[in-house]
Order: structure tokens, then C-alpha cells, then sequence
């Protein structure tokens, strides 16, 4: 009997650089992808061309944000020896596939994605929306084609444009006769998305709610003693509400000693526990996670030059997967010369 | 007082290999290219990549036209060594130029082209229109702006794509505060459409109703003799008409002895001039131009190696220049890390 030899996963993730990343992220995805990398095949696209689908006139901010991913991933634990981190645009291969793309799909089915309606709808576009914006799936398959990766772990509000992925790769190997296009699973984030300080929003960069994780310490505790509790509990004697309180939302994200935090709960509902006592705990438990990562980012920042040469590494080697992609794709629809 | 050198114009044009070229394409613009490139610094472009945008299904009409566009090029007279004859898709400069002018154009914008919504309504697309068709003209800014190219022969239908393409440059040159992009002036083609020889619509690949340069003698005079004149026409000695009657409209495009078709026509209306008679004129008026072109092709013919060869080299020049362009973009946008 032959045994099947199962073959590494081959994931596809990134960010658009438009900013630093915030715990958010960190509880989201990136502890994950450090995780991931020992089982996978990961890429983790720095995606500066789809970031400029909303930002053209800021290309500063793109560019700026490019560095601080790097430093960002690599502060985390992202080793780039064994994920390729890649910028996309020094990646012409992605722009060309997302030419050929581009026919495959039709107008109509692009403003039917629900994803992108409902990112449409946030930032107010209606028909002026950028040409760029509308199909950012199409460019999205184009990354995710590129490098023939199966698992692509998204939220949950992304899966649609993993769907539009799937139906492009299908109807590219339907039209061209051919299996060059490999279609890929939503590895869909379990974590429920982390809500700012705020506790009105999610946490997010343009929302001013976040806690980054290039913070300083003095950053962290001052964001932590800002973030919303509960507003009834005023006295430390009165009891006080979990529910919607971020103190014990980050608690219940990044608190590893469960029992401890269990405690404090009760106490906290029953009254006698007063708010600066959990913010000062939550500030301890963050700075576990985070003073490593501050650590080894304060060494990164020495040497930008480095780190933007591990990216330029990266992108190298996965140009070469692309290149090849680009090829099948072109063999298959018969117009290499 | 200073003497400004008249810079040579740089020219972009081109076909989309949907097919081999006709006499509406000789008569309409190739003619015109074997001159211009001894006055201009021409760039002739073999538009693959937009020619899928429409013939998705179908690449291998696109693939086999590429050749026989060279074929056609150089059989009629264009100079490979002065004119830059080159391949779309093997410039992935004008994907990437396109990528990022996709973010200055909105789809509102896109849809109301004059020149698109005409083309979408004749094809019958609707919302069904491929992405990369209801696109084309930014892809064509991308041609156009990628060698810098200041006039860009047409015809008066394709106005409002040099329009759009010019938005395209002022908005990029006024976001990036920059003048890399260079704006274009149509130059529009004086001679009128000429008609197929059906005499009901333009000469038109997909209408059946060409005379092809790579037509043999045969073929040529048959379709001459099925060509469409004056249906009351019936007898010899009937007077006949001269207005739509394709016979004359082709003598009047490709006849060089202006004051013999003045007597033919003239003849014809007062009757006594046979329909045989005057097409065979018009076959070896036809001829005059055809048999130099057919030598040449059939020369050509014998080594497609190494036609394919001349249009490689040409795109490999093109890219150089193409490369430059990008640079010049990326730089301006600040993302060249």
C-alpha cells in the first residue's frame, strides 16, 4: 500500500501596511503565525499595493509602515528563516496574475462581494469608490495564487473574498484545461476580535483606541488606566460589572494564570475590588507578553537597514515561487512566446 | 537667445492580436506608421494583454495573431530597427503601472468612458462586463504612459480613452507632486473608416468582410468581385451609382492615379461602364499595394523563428524604457524601499 506522505500546508497571511500592529493583531494572528510556522509553509505578505487601494494619496504612511511590519513580525517571534516574508509590490509577478485575473471575473460580481460592500459602505465610496478598491479580491487571489498556498486563516467577515478566490481559481483552470490554480481553505480565526479601550469599537488603527505593541511601557499603563470599565462601579466597595469591561476582556485574552483571573472576577461582582488594583494587575500580565517584544524590537531599531534587508531576502524567495506560478499560468493559457 | 531642439515626438501605438491585419488597418494607420517612424520615435504595441481582456476564452487566437501581427509589420514596411515593435504581456512594467493607476480612477468614472460604454453596449455586457474590459483604458494609460509617449495615433471614437488616460496623468502628477508622467495629444486619423466590402459596416475582423494583406491574388480578386456596388446596376449601358458603391470607395482610398478613377466614375454614371470592368481595375490597383506586402510576408513566412526573434528584441528595448518609467513612479510615490 502506498502511503501518502502528507504534504506541509502552504499558508498565505499579511498585513496592509498602514500602520503599526496593536494587540489586536497580536492575539489575532500573529501569535498564531509564530505558532503556524513550525507546522506550515508560511508567507506573510506585507501588502503595500493593496494598502494604496485606499491610501494613494498617503503613500508616506505605506511606505513608513513597511519598516515597522518588519519590525513588528520579527519582534514577535516571526522567524524569517523559515516564514518568507515578502513586500508585495517588489513582487511584479502578483501584479501581472492579477491582469489576467481580472478578465475572469465580472463587474456585477465584484459589487455583489458582501466583503467589500460592507468596506464600501464604512468609508462612504458608492460609485466613487477606486477602481483599485472594488477588486482587491481579484488582487487578493492573485497573492494567494502565487504561491499555490491552501490555508489562509482570515475573520470570519473575510471569508466571502475567499470565496471570490476560489471561484477565479476554478474558472481559471475550467477555461484553461488545467490544475496550474490551486484553491485554498479559510483557516478562520477563533479568536473573537479585540475591542479597543474604547470598548465601543474593535481595536483599530484609525479608531485611536489601540495599545501597540511598540508602546513603551509608560504608553501601556496610560491606555490601560484609560480603557473603559464599568461605569456604575465607582466606590471600590460597589460591585462591579464583567461584561463589557475591557479590563477583564484583555484579562480573559492575554491572562495565562486562569484561576487567578477567575478570582478577581468574583471579587470584582461582589464588590471590595477597585479598578486601579485590576488595571495595575492587567498592566503586569500585558508586560509579559509585550517587554520580550519590546526588547528584541529596541535591538531591531538599531539597524533598519537589516531589517529591511530580511524583507528584500524574503521577497527574493518568493519571487522565485511566483515566477514559477506565473509561468504555469501563462503555459496554460498558452501565451508564452 | 537660447535654441530649443525640437524633441523627435515619441508615438505609442498598436493592435490587439485578434487576427491578421486588413486594408481598413492599411489604409487607416500602417500606412501612416512606415512614415511616422521616420519623423517620430515609434513604439508599436502587439496589446496581448488587452486583447484577453475580451477573448479570456480564447488565447489561442490571441497567441497565433502575435506572429501574424509581426508578419504584418514588417511586411508592410515597419522598420524594426526604428520603430520599437513590442509585446504587451512581456512587459510586466504596464501591469504595474496599471495596479497603481487603478487606485486613482473610480468606477463610477470608468463607467461613464463614452468609448467603453459604446463598445460594452455593441458586445451586449451590461454588469456582466469582465473587470479587465470595463478597465482597458487605465491598462492603456499604463501603455501609453510607460514610454513616455506624447502622441498617440487614433481614430475619433477613441478620444475619450486619451482623455481619461490625461486625467490619469495630471491626477498622478498632482498627488505625487511630480511631472514623471507625461500627458498625451491624440493624433486623429484623417481617413475615414473604410468600409467592408459587405458595404454595410466597417471592415471588421469578426464581420467576414475583409480583404486581408495576407490575402492571396485569389482571394483577393474574389473578394473584390463580391464586393458590394449598385444593385441597380444591372446592365452595362445602365447608369450607375458611385455613393456606397465599395468599388469606388476603395479605388478613392488605394487608386494613386486620381484623374483615371475621376473618368471611371464618371463613365459609370452615364452608363456604358461594366461592374467587371472596374473591379478589375480595382484588383490591380489593389495589387500595386498587396504584391510587395505578399513577397515580403511570404519571406517572412519562412522563418517565424525569427520574426518572433525581432519582436523579442523589440519588447526587450521597450522594457528598458518601460523599467525607467516605473522607477520614475515608484520613486515619486516614495515606494522604492
Amino acid at each position: 500500500m502506498a502511503n501518502k506522505i502528507e504534504q506541509k500546508k502552504i499558508i498565505l497571511t499579511g498585513d496592509r501596511p498602514t500602520g503599526c500592529l496593536h494587540l489586536g493583531h497580536y492575539i489575532g494572528s500573529l501569535a498564531n503565525r509564530v505558532k503556524l510556522q513550525h507546522e506550515c509553509q508560511q508567507n506573510i505578505l506585507i501588502a503595500d499595493m493593496q494598502a494604496l487601494t485606499d491610501h494613494a494619496e498617503d503613500p508616506r504612511l505605506v511606505r513608513e509602515s513597511v519598516l515597522q511590519l518588519g519590525f513588528d513580525y520579527l519582534s514577535v517571534g516571526i522567524d524569517p528563516e523559515i516564514s518568507t516574508i515578502l513586500i508585495q509590490s517588489m513582487v511584479p509577478e502578483i501584479a501581472e496574475l492579477t491582469m489576467y485575473y481580472l478578465n475572469l471575473v465580472t463587474v456585477g460580481r465584484l459589487e455583489k462581494n458582501p466583503t467589500v460592500k460592507d468596506e464600501m459602505k464604512q468609508k462612504g465610496f458608492g460609485k466613487s469608490v477606486p477602481a483599485g478598491f472594488l477588486m482587491y479580491p481579484i488582487s487578493q487571489a492573485a497573492d494567494i495564487t502565487a504561491f499555490k498556498a491552501n490555508l489562509v486563516p482570515v475573520g470570519a467577515d473575510q471569508v466571502p473574498v475567499l470565496e471570490q478566490v476560489n471561484e477565479i481559481v476554478k474558472t481559471f483552470n475550467r477555461v484553461y484545461k488545467t490544475d496550474a490554480l490551486v484553491e485554498c481553505e479559510a483557516l478562520i480565526s477563533q479568536t473573537p476580535r479585540l475591542p479597543g479601550i474604547d470598548g465601543k469599537n474593535k481595536m483599530g488603527k484609525s479608531l485611536g483606541n489601540c495599545i501597540f505593541l511598540s508602546d513603551s511601557p509608560d504608553e501601556v499603563k496610560r491606555k490601560v488606566f484609560e480603557a473603559y470599565t464599568d461605569p456604575g462601579h465607582i466606590k471600590v466597595d460597589d460591585p462591579g460589572q464583567i461584561e463589557g469591561n475591557m479590563v477583564f476582556i484583555y484579562l480573559d485574552a492575554f491572562a495565562s494564570d486562569r484561576k487567578k483571573v477567575q478570582e478577581l472576577k468574583e471579587h470584582y461582582r461582589r464588590g471590595g475590588l477597585g479598578d486601579v488594583a485590576v488595571k495595575n494587575y492587567l498592566v503586569e500580565v500585558l508586560e509579559n507578553s509585550l517587554a520580550p517584544i519590546r526588547v528584541k524590537r529596541k535591538e531591531l531599531e538599531k539597524d533598519p537597514a537589516e531589517v529591511m534587508k530580511i524583507l528584500k531576502r524574503g521577497t527574493e524567495r518568493a519571487r522565485l515561487v511566483a515566477a514559477q506560478t506565473l509561468e504555469d499560468v501563462k503555459e496554460a493559457m498558452g501565451i508564452i512566446y
